[in-house]
Formats: C-alpha cells, structure tokens, sequence
C-alpha cells in the first residue's frame, strides 16, 4: 500500500477500506508515513468528505491508538456528555455532579480549552488545590467511591487523535465535519460510556454557524456512534448569545453553582436538564425528555446535585471555601459596568463579540503554553428579550487591569443591540436527535 | 505573514498577491515553511485552482529561484521550444539544428525523462561520448559559435520547481493545471528566450487525456508567458498514436537523422516544420505558418539542417560514426517482428499501450536514479489510416533479451486494431494558438 495512492483515492472520491485508514494512522504515528503526506491527504478529505463508515472506521482507529477506558465496572447505563464548544457553556459543570445525584455515576474526561475561554479543566483549576490530572486508577476508584469525577485525559489517550490535530491546527484542515466528527467520536469512545449524548453548538458564537453545517456535524457523529454499538442521543442548541449570564472561568464556575443551589440563569438550567434527560431515556429510567428533566430537576431541589459537586471538589481537593463564597472565585482588582444608553428591549448579545471582550480580559488562550486568567471575566445582566431602561447595567466585566477592563468593556458594547420593540426570547433547543420528547 | 492563513486563503477561493506567493516559495526552500503546509496548500490549489496572475506569480518566482540564463548576446530573435511529453516525440532533435541552420541560434535545455521513454536528454546520450552536460559558459559559449546546443539543466536550476515538484509527487499534488503550466513555464522563463512555442500534446499517450484539459494547459501556459513578456505560439497536437515511427532512446535519434535527411515519417516532419514555423512567425522573418514551414523545409532539403546536427554532435563530443551509420544506435542481440493477422486498415495504433510495450524493453524508468535502455525500442511499420495485408510486418521490436522482446510484442499487438473498412489519416494539429496561419 503506498500513501501517494491513498491520497490519490481520496482526492478522487473513492472510499477507503478498513484497511486503509488503519494503516494511515498508524504509519502516521510511526512516522513512516510522513506529515507532508498526511495533511495532503486531510486537505483532500476537506474537500471530498468521507461516508459515514470511512469515519467511524476512523474515529475507530483513532480511539484504539491509546488508551481505552473500562467502565463496564460502574455499570450499564454510563452516560458521557459532549458539547461542541460554546461562550458561557458550563453545562459540564452542573451536569456531571447532577446525574451522580440521581444516581448515574459519570466518569468525565475533560479537557484545557485554545479559543476565548478556557475548557472545562480550566474552569475547574480555577478552584484552589482542583486536582485536574488523576491516573486511569485514581479516576475510577473515585467514580466508584463518590459517583463522579472530571480530570484531564491522560498522555496516552487518542494519540493520534492528538498528533493529526496538531497537523489539522497548522494546515486549515479543521474544518472539516468527518474530521471534527472523528476526532469527537474518537475521544468518547476512548473514554468507554455506553451512552453518548451531544451537544451541538449552532450560532455566532459555535464553531459551526450554520443550522445546515451543525445538522451534518450532529448526524455524523450520531452515525459514528451508532457504528461502535453506543447509545446516542443528541441535541442542536442555539449559541446565538452566550449561554447563561457569565463568560470566563471562575465566573463560570460560580454561576454553575448558582444553578446547583437552585438559582440562576433559566436558560442555562434548561439546557443543563434537557441534556441530562437526553442521557436518562436511553436508560429504562425514563420514558421521554419531559419525564427526565422532572426526575433530575428533584436533586437540584433537594440539594443533593450541590452536595454531589462539593463532595467532587473536596475529594480532587479542592479549597472548598471557595465553593462556600463562590463570589471569591471572580475577585479581581477592576470592575466596570456597562449601563444601557437607552431604553428598550435587547435584540441581540452577539456571542463571538462578547466572547472576543472575555478573551480581552484574558480568559483565553491562543497556544497550549499560554497561561490563562482564572479570576476575570463577564456577568451578563440582560440577554435577548430583555427589558432594559436608559442606565440600567447591561453587564459586569472583572478585570485584572484597567486598560484590559475598558478595552473589554469598549467591546462588549458593539455585542449588545437595543429595539425599541419588544423582542421575543429566542429558541434555546433547535433540534433533538435520536430521543423521543 | 502566517503560512496556515495562506493556506486557508487558497482554501476558500480567495487570490494570493505577489508577496504572499513569494513568502511561500521562499519558506518552501530555506525550510522555515514546513513540508507539511506546503502540501496542504498544494492540495488546495488543486482544487481551488489559481488565476492567471498567481500562476504567472507562482513562474516567476520559481524561475528566479536560480539561475536565469541571459541570451540576449545572442540576439532578440531567440526561440525556445516546450512540448508536454508524448510517445515517440523527438522533435526536439530536429527542431534545435534545424532552426539554428536557418539562422535562429537555439540554447535548448533539456531533461531526463521519467515515463515509458527517456527525455531529449537521455535520447542524445544513447550517442557514445555525447556530453550533455555544460557549464552555462560551455553552453553559451557553444550557441555563439555553431547556433545550437541541447544540455541538461544545471544544478541550480528553477530549484523551487525541483523542490516542489517532489512534494507533488509524492502527494498527490501533480494533477493541477496552474502547477503543471507553473512547473513548465518556469524552466522557459529561467532559460532566457524570448519567443516560446509550445507543443500540448492531447490523447490517450499524453499527460492531457482530453481536448478540454488540453486546451485549458495551452491557455493557462500562455496567459503566463505573456505576463512575463514572451512572445508565445502554442500548438495542440494528437497524441493519439505516438508521433513519427519509431519509439525508444538511440532508434529516435536514429528517426531524426531520418527526417534531417529529408526521409522519414511525414507526420514527425509535419510537426516539426509547423512548430518551427510558429515560432518563426514571431520574428520579422515569415508572414504565417505556410511561408514558415517552406522556409524551414529548404534547410531540410539543402542538407544544411543535417549538416548542423552533425556539427552539434560533434562539439559535444559525439561519435559521428554513429550519425553516419544511425542503425547502429538500434543494434540489439534480438529482433522481433509484428505481424498483420489479417488484411484491412489500421483503426487504431494505441500511444498508451506501445509506450508500455517500449517500457518492457527497458527505454523508461520510474525513478531517477534507474537506468534506461540506450539501444532497444520499436519501429512503427504501420499507422493509423494505412492499408495491411495479411502477414505484413506492423512492427519491429529491438530487444535485449528474448523474454523482453516476446512481452513488449504481446502488448504492441494490444496498441493495433485494424478494421476492414477505410480509415481516415487523423489530424495531427488540433489546435493553434497566437499565431495566425
């Protein structure tokens, strides 16, 4: 088999055998198939896309190159979450100590985010003493123990996952659904749930704009799953204006335990429960969407979800006064308000810009290296639909400096746009896959 | 300037300026643009395309990555001659003294040739002691004093095209229209004439299969030329059945010396005088092609075309008793014959399948570094159009071996199709471009 004729395959529609993309990615790894032949043959894929089984063929591939977690010891109804990536999602947060309240113990690999703000794991080390990084057996006893768990994924898992995304990142081959589709897929798959759900960000603020382009992404990795015998369940959700009220990392952790003590932003919860509830019905649990999103908003009344996430904190070691006094977990020097110049009804929070005035604030990071600010960040006051009159605060931003807070806020105020007519609350869950409401 | 933008900019339609085309082939020779990215961006022209002016960018950056031959010493009347590479094309053997016994100097670069047979470079060396290889001096030195000179590229020659052309290869990257008319039309431009005529060769022998891929090459080899002030003539020409009678190395040249006689396939010697003829037509010299073509015949018939051959074969150290006695150039220890089966005319004469005939006698190579066959070939006894009786001799082969000679026969009997009815001789020029006839 010679790669030049792989790529040539590819380039020409054709669609590879198994065979094939096993021995790409291995000879990827290995090094006997060079990066200038695999980014070429990427580019062709950007172009030509690849049919359902060509990806789950690779998705499969790629999920064996290292690591593949057990979890048939937690059970049968493991339940794993993604989402694509959005400004403000914190959805993790509440989702995994919440499920382990009602009684499905989740074992969440998450990882550092490049882009606006941090991911998951960011978030989380915005805590004091979080222990992000577990080993495989420290990860899984934990789960077993206390029911939940959030650590960053090991070295060894997917790395070729790892080694053709840094290519992808170098070559403006991201872009591409059965590529982002496999790489997705892959790292689920790795990660041994039985049961997927998706949360498929759609908006300005998404990495997919479109509804069209979120739609194939969702049921391409609908189909990769479906082809390594998962559960699948997922969801497009609108990523138009941030999600929830607050865009950083502490920030974001504090709001996330607003909504575990029953507070908080409605559509953020909303979110939280619809996602969790898309994981119940592939269990004998519940019937349909409705009758889940009753039976786990119980454990956030009953306190029991917050008890869950103070027991993770504590057991990763986390300063739990920091839980206590969340407000703590955004305390930065310089805060700015940004206040309505007029009256009326809010039309638009555009999310990109608004992640663009966080990213400011140095919430972000462009390299793997970068350091990143736990401490600074954006609370949302008003979001579309909103009623809001001359002078009243539109926004919050927390800022380490002054220069960073005005340039920030500077920004933030081109995200918002006023109507003097009533503007309606848009849509939050556009479209449901693979589950019955 | 990032190459990853440039990459996506190609990606998405958008055009490259100048500067940008420049920082690419830069970064792709001193190694500060990885291979990688380069492929990648290769991949995306393939299917994006170039306009005319990137392309003519793209040339002129590769040509002035070495050296640039400068042949204004030797006049402003300067033609230079590109064919695209077909089965049997040795019109560069006759074009180069013909031109130059008709006062048109010609400094011709040359190269080995990869494929079924080897290149005008490789075809001369089947001449013992002929040396292709000259300093620029030599070779300049030598067009001053007897008008013609073939040699082959020196070492720093269009080294962005050498560079490229290798990631091409293994990448399949080289099916791209403004790559190939790039590649071409650089080693022109690097080689100083200023009148260049083109020969696209189109058919199931040539690179361009179809009459549309054919044309778009001419165009796109044209537009380029222009942009750096050439005068450009550009012929298509058939390469349904190969060109003239005779396919392999030494038993070409032993053709040429053939039509240099005034012998010879009327179709090779058609071919030469009308490219000779288009570049002609862009001196003061001739009117249109017709008086182009009978100017050149009389240094046909008066001998003097040969006569200059000679005198070139013998600067560069050539042993004439082989251009006294061109047989010997063909001398192998077997010799095999083709016969008719049945009577009738000849419908078709595959240039595919007898360049695969040639290449199982060793006339070719795949890689560099392989060694080519000097002396075995086929000659052609029979074309398209012509009448055959039973047992009549279709072909000869030249073999260095009986099982070389009884395999390349079984497939030269696959290239022959004959039909009872009559067939028309088919047209050899297809098309003709920027000059008028």
């Amino acid at each position: 088999m010679r790669m030049v004729d792989l790529i040539n395959k590819k380039k020409s529609v054709e669609t590879h055998t198994e065979e094939e993309i096993n021995f790409i990615i291995k000879g990827m790894l290995d090094g006997t198939i060079p990066d200038y032949q695999v980014s070429a043959w990427l580019m062709s894929i950007c172009f030509q896309g690849m049919t359902f089984d060509e990806s789950a063929m690779l998705t499969q591939a790629m999920a064996k190159s290292g690591d593949m977690l057990d979890l048939s010891v937690l059970g049968n109804n493991i339940i794993d979450k993604h989402s694509t990536g959005g400004v403000g999602d914190k959805t993790t947060l509440i989702l995994v100590p919440l499920l382990a309240a009602a009684g499905f113990p989740v074992a969440k690999f998450s990882g550092r985010g490049l882009g606006f703000t941090g991911g998951t794991i960011d978030k989380l080390e915005s805590i004091p003493g979080f222990k992000t990084s577990l080993s495989n057996e420290e990860f899984l006893n934990q789960v077993k123990e206390i029911g939940a768990a959030i650590a960053s994924q090991t070295a060894n898992f997917t790395p070729a996952d790892k080694k053709m995304y840094e290519l992808r990142d170098v070559t403006a081959t991201v872009n591409s659904i059965p590529l982002i589709a496999s790489s997705v897929m892959s790292k689920k798959i790795a990660s041994g749930a039985n049961i997927i759900v998706l949360d498929v960000k759609c908006g300005s603020g998404a990495f997919m704009n479109t509804y069209e382009e979120a739609k194939k992404l969702t049921e391409t990795m609908v189909e990769i799953g479906k082809r390594s015998n998962k559960l699948m369940s997922a969801v497009i959700s609108s990523m138009d204006q941030p999600l929830g009220n607050s865009i950083g990392n502490g920030i974001e952790v504090f709001e996330s335990i607003q909504i575990l003590r029953n507070q908080g932003a409605e559509d953020l919860k909303e979110l939280c429960l619809y996602l969790g509830a898309a994981g119940l019905v592939k269990t004998a649990k519940v019937k349909n969407i409705e009758d889940g999103k009753k039976y786990l908003n119980k454990f956030i009344e009953n306190g029991q979800a917050y008890q869950k996430f103070v027991e993770m904190v504590k057991y990763q070691g986390g300063n739990l006064e920091y839980i206590e006094n969340p407000e703590k977990l955004y305390e930065t020097g310089f805060a700015f308000t940004l206040e309505a110049e007029d009256s009326g009804y809010v039309e638009k929070l555009d999310a990109l810009t608004a992640a663009k005035a966080s990213k400011l604030l140095g919430t972000g990071r462009d390299k793997k290296e970068d350091s990143i600010s736990y401490n600074s960040g954006i609370f949302l006051n008003k979001k579309i639909g909103d009623k809001v009159y001359k002078g009243d605060v539109l926004a919050k931003i927390f800022a380490n400096s002054v220069e960073e807070g005005q340039k920030a806020r500077k920004t933030l105020f081109e995200a918002f746009k006023l109507s003097k007519q009533p503007v309606a609350q848009p849509d939050l869950i556009i479209e449901t896959f693979g589950v019955s409401s």
